[in-house]
């Protein structure tokens, strides 16, 4: 058996004790998990440094380094996101359905956890505590496998949530971190079958796609943006105007950010002038289509990439089409099913892009950026689940749970 | 682009209409494929005999001839299960869940079609109507490659489904059948993320095990039953052994059938004669384990594989445990998540084997023989998951959707 082997059967016996923990010891866990964060702070922080010192020494971005780096305030946050999952309700245990049937058999649907979860991540280390929390409410085993940047401060990180793990009577290895970063070890999470539920990548396009194309434990694909805001020929002009800049400026780096901004012929020489000058005076570069080109000769010409492009950046592409069916038609072909916008004060036009649009959230009159398990009113989450499979959308705590079908009977047979 | 991507994206395209079509439009279709099909009947025996006369000539064995071979009354059985599906409520636009947030935003979780759907099975020309019809319904496109023993009843009996199709005015491409029957193509539709949302495998271990290795489009694992029967020290001792032979007996050769028996030491010498010599008597072969050598002395002994084996066959093995704290722990360790039942008259008991059992179905006091669509009441089935993503146990139309998230607001932006 691999280290890896006896790590993953270690959770799965823990699973077997955390799954039918009542709330009351959960949430124990979970504020002693939270109080071994603060008072393990001063070691936490020196492991981080050395992660930290490496990653410079390596020649890292600065923004890697910022998302890497912890201090106080961060710790304190991550000790508050472990109270506010103990806070949010348990899902385990409740009755979705029941029915009898006509000879006698009591069929209850219940909720249940989903098992040993494993989560790939890359290399921001509030994600180890923020995964842990919401697996271990869940009734799951977590098994982390964090970026090899992160390790030392990841490894810090999990020493304390397992000793509150322990403090509070559950087995410490509901939570655990891959103590050997390699590329193998990641290859090898992904194939544990026998160990493993499911899988959750967390990061970027890179990651998720190598999870996608080697797992054979069944994969939860999380993540990948190209969200768009259509503009229709029935909207309201200003206020279509502060939703589309808004969806691209208020975080350009999230994944429910807006990358392609599609606007109805029919108001392009109307709208696009007063929209693309605002985003050029926000600091958005725009990049657009021929049609864009003659309205506003003074913007970036796209390509025909641009239109499959997450940019995480204040960059946006911006496309004049037809009318709804050519946008719908655009944004079924070029969008992530993630989050999809369509301005419009026509009934029949808003239920037409409702309909058509393959996403896992479609907004009429809104920013895409509400796609998110603390907007939708979750309390927390896990991810924004791009695939069909399971569950769509930003995954909360009920997300990661599964259900069993209890049959009571009398002896029945067939 | 190769021919498979081609049906492919036709299936796509189709999939859009499909996707938002109405339920009477679905039922009509349904409806004339069931009338083509009766119509279309003396070509797809014809087709089928051909089949029927290259197994022979392979020396294929009697059992696979039989589930090979149509006749008049097996297609007008497939003609009635399109019928029967026509009757079922349609899924499709449920709205699941709906709430209003403190921003004003009005959130509808909706029941839609998964999108595009593989089916790789085996032999068995029936699926290919049974699959047409449960997908169709529940609004998803589905391509369908079956084995190449069956290839020209599958082409016959798809030509008849897509004319019934056509002719309730939906795009005939919402169900295909892959034209090459080859390993190659088998391969290739495992690989299509980017036109196909969901796998499914029906079939043997060795078709559902080589989809998991090698797919990259989300799979849902059907099949793999080895399902257990407890017989508890407090159960009811005629109902137990009535409860254990069936579940052996009625069906030998299906998913959820029992596999082996555990029965509880301090009933082993009062419960096993008995039972040992009715299973016998009706042809069952007995293996047991030592303890159960030492009550019954004229069993097979069982190897250590038995434990693990689907026999899908007169064949039981048989193994006498500490009470149910070691029956769970062999249950969890050698069963495959899908129907475990206990005989005990004791609620205590009961409890903790519901609680603790990891499984789709978990029965008390009666057979596992009941996890099915039918029986439960879905009215057909598509298979029974033994995975823990998306659904688990039998799957029915409901299982066939996901939901995306309808968001209406009135310019909120965050």
């Amino acid at each position: 058996m691999s280290e890896l082997q006896i790590q993953a059967g270690r959770a799965r016996e823990a699973w077997r004790i955390l799954a039918v923990a009542d709330t009351e010891t959960k949430n124990k866990a979970l504020q002693r998990m939270a109080d071994c964060l603060l008072e393990d702070a001063q070691r936490i922080m020196e492991a981080n440094k050395l992660d930290v010192e490496a990653a410079q020494a390596k020649g890292t971005s600065a923004a890697f380094i910022e998302r890497l780096t912890l201090n106080e305030k961060r710790i304190d946050a991550m000790a508050n996101g472990l109270r506010d999952v103990a806070r949010l309700n348990d899902p385990i245990g409740e009755e979705l359905d029941a029915w009898t049937r006509p000879n006698g058999l009591n069929i209850v649907r219940r909720r249940v956890p989903l098992g040993v979860i494993g989560i790939i991540y890359e290399s921001r280390p509030n994600v180890t505590a923020d995964a842990a929390a919401l697996c271990l409410k869940s009734g799951n085993a977590v098994i982390l496998r964090g970026g090899s940047d992160a390790f030392r401060s990841n490894a810090a990180i999990m020493e304390s949530l397992r000793r509150g793990v322990k403090e509070a009577g559950l087995p410490e290895d509901c939570v655990s971190l891959v103590m050997d970063p390699s590329r193998e070890t990641a290859g090898e999470l992904m194939r544990m079958n026998e160990y493993i539920d499911v899988l959750i990548p967390r990061g970027g396009k890179g990651l998720i796609q190598s999870v996608v194309k080697n797992a054979t434990v069944p994969v939860i694909q999380t993540g990948d943006g190209v969200c768009h805001v259509y503009v229709d020929r029935d909207c309201e002009l200003a206020l279509a105007q502060t939703v589309a800049v808004s969806a691209k400026i208020s975080r350009p780096s999230v994944c429910n950010s807006a990358e392609t901004l599609l606007v109805d012929e029919a108001i392009a020489e109307t709208f696009l002038p007063g929209c693309v000058k605002e985003l050029k005076e926000k600091g958005v570069e725009v990049r657009g289509c021929e049609k864009v080109l003659k309205v506003c000769p003074d913007v970036v010409p796209a390509a025909e990439e641009d239109w499959d492009t997450e940019y995480n950046d204040m960059i946006y592409s911006v496309k004049v089409v037809s009318g709804v069916k050519e946008a719908v038609a655009h944004i079924n072909r070029h969008g992530t099913r993630h989050s999809e916008a369509i301005m419009t004060e026509n009934a029949e036009t808003a239920a037409y892009f409702k309909g058509m649009i393959d996403a896992a959230a479609v907004y009429v009159n809104a920013s895409t950026r509400f796609t998110d398990g603390g907007e939708f009113g979750f309390g927390a989450e896990i991810g924004i689940s791009t695939q069909k499979l399971h569950a769509r959308g930003p995954m909360g705590l009920n997300e990661l749970t599964t259900y069993k079908y209890e049959i009571t009977g009398s002896g029945q047979i067939r």
